[in-house]
């Protein structure tokens, strides 16, 4: 059984970049609905939607074969008890980023509880593209009362538009992306709020910050009125990770204190191998990689001259990175490439266009 | 008084560099000594001496009107002992990374206490490059015993490296470094670890790392040969630093358990306007950056032609990022650009190109 009339429950980003990676498939008809008229003008201009509903049941009364339900956490509940109360025959699935809550609350056969990865940098469907679910993962968390029929049809979907589709119980799902993305969240504030806290005899530890403390904190003050809900929605897996971190924090101030190097040794040395696996399956070859630094002028053209030169000679970049530091003095471009051969080339290359370059090993050195 | 005769006591990435960095700007002499000769051979083969010593009393013998010691931090007191405990009438400077216990030790007019901010992601002076310095902040630290005439040589010469000299106390230096760079290096580290202690159900939390926690990891697992050291030279800081994280933690966990919606919402307005701050530095219209998101495939020549496209429109890039996802899928290129305007230029550019986009502005929305 395969998708072919597609209902859409909130048009924001996420429900109408479905709508519009449905369509890029071939699924015959798609129907959304949504609370905001704007948005549901938006979702039908863009062409997300064929048709476009001003009420929730006018768009289960239309007859489809799978509702994606994108609404803000905090509506998620009532809108599920909504669709799920009635006697629909389609599946349900959802959007959100928290899950055990949803596998309580719905013991249905109908509901297969779902989550994208896809980051929150944007909403509104005027931001919503047909490829923003390409090689995401996408959480399926489908529970004993769910319908095995109704989970393959969501399996299915979610791999058409072109995601990794993943499955995993509701409560592990909400203790990994707790750890994998709330807690990092968490930390970006706080770090943040600890270095802005006040000036060190008159100098501003923000002014100072190098390139460690603006990486971890490039997530820090995400959108409230996102972020205070999935805070809170996830609190007891979030807390769990907090407690840990903390414990993991205090271990580390007591091999400070005996000035325990043994200890502070195996603990880099830990921290090393599990960033390699991390990487390694972004990058099979990670233990290869090289990185070049390369300062350069704030100027337009200079990524254009750097990036043609090294596609010219074929040196595939795998990570590349320009971090402005300011207008006088320019920025820091950060290369990955794969292999000690190409980044020996790549090295010449630039240093021939009168570039300063450092090449290190990624994994080894850093 | 100006440096034209230069000694550099220790060869390696960064001693090499300052005396690049030097003869770039015409100091007249550069001469050095290293421990390894290895390290001595590179940095002469190199140009970054003119004449390099296998022993640090002859360099010292040949005269000079600075020396810079770049030695590893856990050689550095014996070495400036051996150096102060001579006659000789240069000044002394130090680029070690830690500086209250050097300030402790040497209340000698000759000695001025400096560290150049440059990341340490290679070593050896085969890394070593002139612009290494090029718009750093090169921390210095004088105290009341040092001597007036001294320490302006110091900070004109690191001023003609192209660095940014900025006078700090020595013990609020090393609190500066703990807030800004040895707390965030070891908060990766306990991340990646945490994420790394185990399976939840199964599941590898490493392999679900979405963007956020690869973010805040990047500098997990750095050189244990080097990071150990500066840990344990800057331990009483970091402890500092680390517990009053912990306390920040425990405040968190705190407002999580009670469901204080109001906390939350106003800790991450904090982090949003220190963000903003912090960016201010690099980022004169900070308020005005757009942040553009495109999925693009893995494969040769997509960087250079976006490059060129953007280039050609006179779009100014002020930050650009490509993370490899896999092979299969590509990866997530991110670029800020100042203005709404520029921003709708470059998303019309692309789109004609085939790839999808989504447009945020920084600050407010992420």
């Amino acid at each position: 059984m395969d998708v072919k009339r597609l209902g859409i429950i909130g048009t924001g980003l996420i429900g109408a970049s479905v709508g519009l990676a449905a369509k890029r498939v071939g699924v015959e008809s798609v129907v959304g609905y949504d609370f905001s008229e704007p948005a549901r003008e938006t979702a039908k201009d863009r062409g997300a939607v064929d048709e476009i509903f001003a009420a929730e049941d006018e768009l289960l009364a239309a007859g489809v074969d799978l509702v994606v339900v994108a609404v803000p956490v905090l509506a998620l509940q009532t809108t599920l008890s909504n669709i799920l109360d009635g006697d629909w025959e389609c599946a349900v699935t959802d959007v959100g980023s928290t899950k055990a809550n949803l596998a309580a609350a719905f013991r249905d056969p109908r509901f297969v509880g779902g989550h994208p990865v896809t980051g929150s940098e944007a909403h509104g469907p005027e931001h919503a593209t047909a490829d923003l679910f390409d090689g995401a993962t996408w959480f399926l968390t489908p529970t004993t009362h769910s319908d095995a029929k109704r989970y393959r049809l969501v399996h299915g979907f979610v791999s058409a538009l072109g995601a990794t589709p993943v499955a995993v119980d509701p409560d592990a799902h909400d203790r990994l992306v707790a750890i994998t993305s709330h807690l990092p969240h968490a930390l970006a504030n706080v770090l943040v709020n600890q270095a802005g806290a006040g000036r060190i005899e008159g100098h501003d530890p923000l002014a100072a910050a190098g390139g460690s403390l603006r990486d971890m904190t490039r997530v820090a003050g995400a959108n409230p009125r996102i972020w205070v809900d999935i805070f809170l929605e996830n609190a007891g897996p979030l807390q769990e990770s907090l407690a840990e971190h903390r414990r993991r924090i205090e271990q580390l101030e007591g091999a400070l204190s005996a000035r325990d190097a043994g200890f502070l040794g195996r603990w880099i040395g830990e921290a090393s191998g599990n960033r390699r696996r991390m990487l390694g399956g972004a990058y099979p070859d990670a233990g290869e990689l090289q990185r070049l630094r390369v300062h350069v002028p704030d100027r337009p053209g200079v990524l254009a001259g750097i990036t043609q030169a090294l596609g010219a000679e074929r040196i595939n970049i795998e990570d590349f990175e320009l971090h402005h530091v300011s207008p006088d003095r320019g920025g820091t471009l950060t290369l990955l490439v794969g292999g000690a051969e190409q980044a020996e080339r790549a090295a010449s290359l630039l240093e021939a266009q009168g570039y300063g370059v450092v090449v290190s090993p990624v994994l080894a050195d850093e």
